[in-house]
């Protein structure tokens, strides 16, 4: 069909972005009155394009959760370039949001469903006294941590498994289907700090710092070897150890 | 001669210590109504002695400078153990200072007159799009740099010179001494960052971030190679580049 000139050509942009969560109430709008970074981004995409204006998240991150590599979608008919479009986005939006890129996709990319899998890093200041420089990025956790056994009970939950064991107790936010496939796990080491990496297809509410969480019990010797593993035969939340700050956790990567 | 019981063992503690630099007037104590460094700690010290506390830096900060490993030193009648003075400060320290490390010296150690040298680094994000997550700690800088010529021209920085032209022209910190020793300088990037850390016997006033400035603009074709060397031997601060900001310097290391 021959598309007229009054009829608008509807474009998908996708857009990279970086954020600091520090001071976000997560990514999702729910209360108007709350800063999240979806409702500071259509506010601007508003301003922008003058009509409101959705913008889909590969998903949504919690209070407090960084991201270095946030992937969204929105649709306009808008005749700004993609390169113009990141400019006022960024001459607009807050100090502790920057979109890093955008681009012309399909119309079918979804930021949401069409995602393949997640990169995230849980950070980690570990030693005797407490920091001033990261600390809005990285959890201190004082008590000496066991590397290799972290390293050995973390890769036992590689690859599809029901991680029912590690979704929060949150009803609002319980999912049916708590089967979730964990691709690389990988666990690094920089001076004092101690970075785990997770790429999965899809995470839990909660999963990563809840995993966490049980892992550094373990690590410090509070929880036995072969904890983790137990931990994930039996489904049971109340099994698993303490969730990790939202402050250490960061999006480091979307694929599609 | 011998020390009675009514007279109090004097203690020169050294203490090493972390800040986020963004929320203070720099280092030093001017203004009692302006937050600084000196001042938090020293409130802290005089609250846990009971008494005025004298802290003594390796150096004065700027406003908006970090510091990794800033050293001080104060005396003391305390019979506190290093550790006890550790875990009471940073109790008691506000969450952008971290004391890391504490201990006992000689009496004639001083922070400021007995360095030998200290080292800062100056980071900056090289790309083309601002950033969020890094922001208070790394100057942006969205020019294309030439890394090779950058390092060539600091260079000539290298060993004792007269750094006149890099003196910041603030007549209450003019020094008549322009002369310094630079022993090392190292440019490193990492992915979108570049590092610039440099160690020196002394450092001007606003010394490095004069040079930083200067060298951006060659690095980024905006003054032709060869000027380094140049400004520095005409001993003048107005043929030099402008000041980098503040927020992309930091102390990394004093030695004694």
């Amino acid at each position: 069909m021959r598309q007229t000139r009054l009829m608008p050509i509807i474009r998908n942009i996708k857009l990279t972005l970086e954020y600091d969560g520090t001071n976000f109430n997560g990514w999702q709008i729910q209360d108007p009155k709350k800063r999240t970074v979806q409702g500071e981004i259509e506010k601007v995409l508003s301003q922008i394009f003058k009509k409101k204006c959705r913008l889909i998240g590969s998903g949504r991150t919690d209070s407090g959760v960084h991201a270095k590599a946030q992937v969204a979608n929105f649709k306009t008919n808008s005749t700004m370039t993609p390169g113009q479009i990141l400019k006022a986005l960024n001459a607009w939006l807050p100090e502790d949001i920057a979109i890093t890129n955008a681009e012309e996709v399909s119309l079918n990319f979804h930021a949401q469903y069409s995602a393949k899998s997640k990169t995230y890093r849980y950070s980690i200041l570990n030693r005797a006294t407490r920091f001033a420089l990261d600390r809005h990025f990285s959890f201190f956790y004082s008590y000496p941590l066991n590397l290799n056994l972290m390293h050995r009970e973390i890769k036992t939950l590689l690859g599809k498994k029901d991680f029912k064991s590690f979704q929060a107790m949150d009803i609002a936010r319980l999912e049916k289907n708590t089967t979730r496939t964990i691709k690389k796990i990988q666990i690094k080491k920089s001076v004092d700090f101690i970075y785990i990496d997770i790429e999965a297809d899809g995470f839990l509410y909660k999963m990563i710092r809840n995993i966490v969480g049980t892992l550094l019990e373990i690590g410090s010797g509070r929880r036995p070897p072969g904890s983790m593993k137990k931990i994930l035969e039996k489904k049971n939340r109340q099994l698993a150890g303490q969730t990790a700050p939202a402050l250490g956790l960061c999006l480091l990567e979307v694929k599609y």
